[in-house]
């Protein structure tokens, strides 16, 4: 099968595997049907993941149909159209039983990690049971591909840990495609104001368009002034980090009002600083956290209901044979305008 | 009357001043009976608290009866028996109805600080009907002193932001008044696991005795390895610092584990290093905040009921007359093995 | 000024009363701009609500004008516009102190009840401080009327009880004023579903305008059924009981799946039949109360930012002085259509 | 292998059964070392559990050793000592992703009801990775079989859901094994009273033994005047029903304050007065449920650390084959005084 290898920093191609079986009872194997790129499939080509050795499939997102399933498995059977996790879960150690899929003590984030991954034309995915979702007849499938990942970690770690609210007022720092899902899935709480920040107004456009109800550009390095005057004076309750760097983190330290939460999306590479010599008296609290997708099924039926508008995340769609020109594409997303991209199988 | 008063960095007097009056409708007079002294008027008398002016007669805590009221106070009259809040709350602005009453537009932590305060034999209370709990009948009125800041604040900032829980493990950094108040109120939640960290064996030795089921003597630079070692390589639920200084509030980031939460008490002079290229992944909440009071009712009836023995705080007693020397004992805490000192009004 | 008298069960009339004057430091007197009819005021005018002595002003809805105030009220002056609450609330009480205005020791619902009301040229209100609220420039005050008891109510009682949340499935039992606005502020969560039920279709369907996802006309005794059809068996996780007699209570546990809620929001006049032999096992949760009206400054809020369209809920408007001919319209609901009717003073 | 077994109403016997198999890759099959009879037992023997055939196994608790696992089965090998859970939990249905094992769409109460239970020399286990528990060395098994039902039905269904908190006031209607269960399990909490409600003097003084603050003795039907007294006339901050009639269910709707809960934990065999003309406006939440066993872990370690002394429930001990002894003395238990008997297989 055609299969987009990880062969080390700055290196990737397309090449032919042989197609994955059933290794342990709770296994299925799953025929992709679509998938997509993250940002952290770039962060990997940078080698600056080293769980991910060279030989790596890659690709944590996706859908399919089942193809075959372990002696263990009963929730799915060959035939079954399935939304892959990015998050495996085994369902039965300490932190799976409270929901932490995260930090599961045998899974996590190993898809197109630490084993092979979804961008081929078929993928193992271990404790199948709790790690795929069944798609509801007559879904579109392609809308499903942004709960794969991007959905459930703008909402869980963003609008979740950062408990927005009715009424509230809320910042997302970075417009980027975790952002902007973020932004999507703030607005099933109805907050009253949502302020976008980012260096790229174009990006800022788009955040308008998803719901934002202003936003900011920080080129010039005035955003928590400028924050502070939409707010009068005020801050916010929700500030959510979507970038990575500690410039980003530490503007949202220094636009949360008291009593508010910094919630933290962003993958970083270096340290930031905190600035307990104000922020200790400010009763707020930060959050960090990998998503564990729990939030799913109930996104998927938001998504099913209309609550939120998956599909308008998607910008281009490509074949699995031409995956390079989708890398390209959405690797120049500031040229191209790239959110997600669709790969299909 | 006399009063201690703050006259700059290092400086300290008892003088006579006058006896307040009631100023606003809301104002109570209450004749001071019991008082204390806080780790945090040595902070200003070291000159770090510019909100609290040459001048002021210092003290936050203390128990009294009300001398007279303003015309709006409904809840107290003359003869009242009364615990202050080191918190002042006006009750009506925003944030004070949502229980902020430590970011009340126009209270917080003002007494002794922004206004004159309680070491004295007078002390003018604003907002007395928020500000304010009557003391039951019977009740110790030395271990009610411990209800003004210690107790709520180790409790709020320290047990509640940490979310302590039934089963979980807890860790302490930080042995003095505020940790032990920590401690104390920590058992509430019946945790499995309380490890006391600190530099100082005598005070290790006192948090046995509160409770703590182990100790850290961080004096080695080891901590964070007993701890992990401790918890069998899993780190704590929460990590309370108590401390107030980038080391230990470093060693609160390491020590917690996937799903903890750090809550910071101490009060911070600089910034410290947040570690997120570490911490992104690691689902963890970190808190800040002054204290509320807002638990002070309940916290009240399990002292009452004896859940929790305050009075065991107390290591030293002095008469007003006397305070030089109480801040004397009490400053040189490592030497007197001073704890909480009560100065007799 | 004119008013609106309660003179015993089934008598009303409009007479001229003296102005009221300020009484207590903690007073303030309101001008009434708009005030409107609730359907307590029904009720009281039955004879069914003892605490309300004839000779009351009715009314415990309204906006108005500062007139002037008691030597301790500092929030307001003449000449603010204010909103006032169904509920007062001193503030100060342990119950006030939670949040359970509702049930303050010295105020709760007194508000044409136990005290003269809103339907008049002014008004006496206790505590202004808390409880009055301050109208934002520009805001549409006919709108915010709503906000003094019915859009509270129907969210603290129905959608925060009731545990609304993103993707859930909701059936509100009573298409009236109070269940419609329910389902307006339920929808700040976006459930997937909401299932209004009603005997009345025209009412239904204006539960479908306000954004009702289905509807169930209860007349022929099936509306179990056509819920658990319309839910595939499920049932649903939040039943908002908004009419007050066993039979729609009754309904509510019938229809509420495991793990689900339901929230009684209405007045109800006899006991109900609970099945505990089947609900024993079924992991429900049954809520009861009174508003507090915790949420009107973010409700304020959600209605400012048109998060929520208040005005829909107003579908006639008279003059103070034709007050008993509002009383006729609104009594008649079934023929005039009518949901709230605004009365300008 | 010996097994009791249910033939029918009124009819028990031990009989001789053959040793049961692997049936499902999930299965695990545990040698029984020792057993207990619960009141759920009782109420099977009185054909009160349609469910249950004639032919089935009893017993829903114990602690054994696995003799052998399916292929699906990852956590658990022969040889380990498991506790196991009344609760049989898939782990992968939509409710046991949410926690709610006790409604697990393939499991829940199965076991000695739906299928053969533990009252035997062996058990077949169904989802065995999530329905058993691993067994710390040096543990109690005797107080860990106390884990399998009683005391997480007492913390879940009695405490949790009855929010039990620092400082509050708690009723326990009924201190049979499960009303203890839960006063033993409140006090992790430290709520400053519990008062046990009983009509036999006997079991009162267990109570006040196990940590009750107070006790009532119903007989005289002025069970809730007493109680009023006992909390100066304000009620209970929880309730908890422990019998399963009406009469102790409508008490307990009498005695609980505003904003409190009435958390029911009785298995209700007819329905019960619901009064809402008093309760509407009363401002309280009513719970019920099977106990989901989530809780599980945590009080294992609570116990492991002493903050529960769980053997103290144990008041009788037999060998198998004395097993309708067992039956004799816990049918009897106002005279033997029996709370839980061990059954040692």
């Amino acid at each position: 099968m055609k299969a987009l290898v990880y062969n080390g920093p700055d290196q990737k191609n397309v090449e032919d595997r042989s197609k994955p079986v059933v290794g342990a009872p709770t296994d299925a194997i799953v025929r992709i049907t679509k998938t997509t790129i993250c940002g952290t499939d770039l962060h990997i080509l940078k080698g600056d993941v080293p769980t991910c050795k060279p030989g790596t499939i890659l690709g944590h997102e996706g859908v399919g149909v089942i193809d075959s399933v372990g002696t263990g498995v009963t929730t799915f059977k060959p035939g079954d159209r399935v939304l892959i996790s990015c998050i495996t879960a085994c369902g039965r150690c300490e932190l799976c039983r409270k929901g932490m899929y995260s930090h599961c003590t045998t899974g996590g984030w190993i898809l197109g990690n630490a084993i092979d991954g979804t961008q081929a034309e078929f993928v193992r995915i271990p404790y199948a049971d709790t790690s795929l979702h069944p798609i509801p007849k007559g879904a579109d499938e392609e809308a499903l591909v942004m709960l794969s990942d991007i959905l459930p970690t703008g909402f869980e770690c963003g609008v979740l840990n950062g408990k927005v609210q009715p009424g509230s007022t809320v910042a997302i720092v970075g417009a980027g495609p975790i952002g902007l899902a973020a932004l999507l899935t703030a607005q099933l709480y109805s907050p009253s104001e949502i302020i976008m920040i980012d260096l790229d107004d174009s990006r800022l456009a788009v955040g308008k368009r998803f719901g934002a109800t202003a936003s900011v550009n920080s080129a010039d390095g005035k955003a928590a002034e400028k924050v502070m005057q939409l707010t009068g004076g005020r801050g916010v309750d929700t500030a959510i980090e979507a970038v990575g760097i500690p410039a980003t983190f530490v503007l949202c330290t220094e636009i949360v009002t008291a009593g508010g939460t910094v919630a933290n999306v962003g993958v970083h590479g270096v340290k930031a600083d905190l600035h307990l010599e104000k922020l200790w008296a400010h009763n707020i609290t930060i959050t960090t956290g990998l998503v564990d997708t729990v939030s799913t099924p109930m996104l998927l039926k938001t998504v099913q209901s209309r609550r939120i508008d998956a599909a308008q995340l998607i910008t281009h769609r490509f074949k699995l044979a031409d995956i390079l020109k989708a890398y390209d594409t959405f690797g120049k997303a500031a040229d191209t305008k790239a959110l997600k991209v669709i790969i299909e199988a």
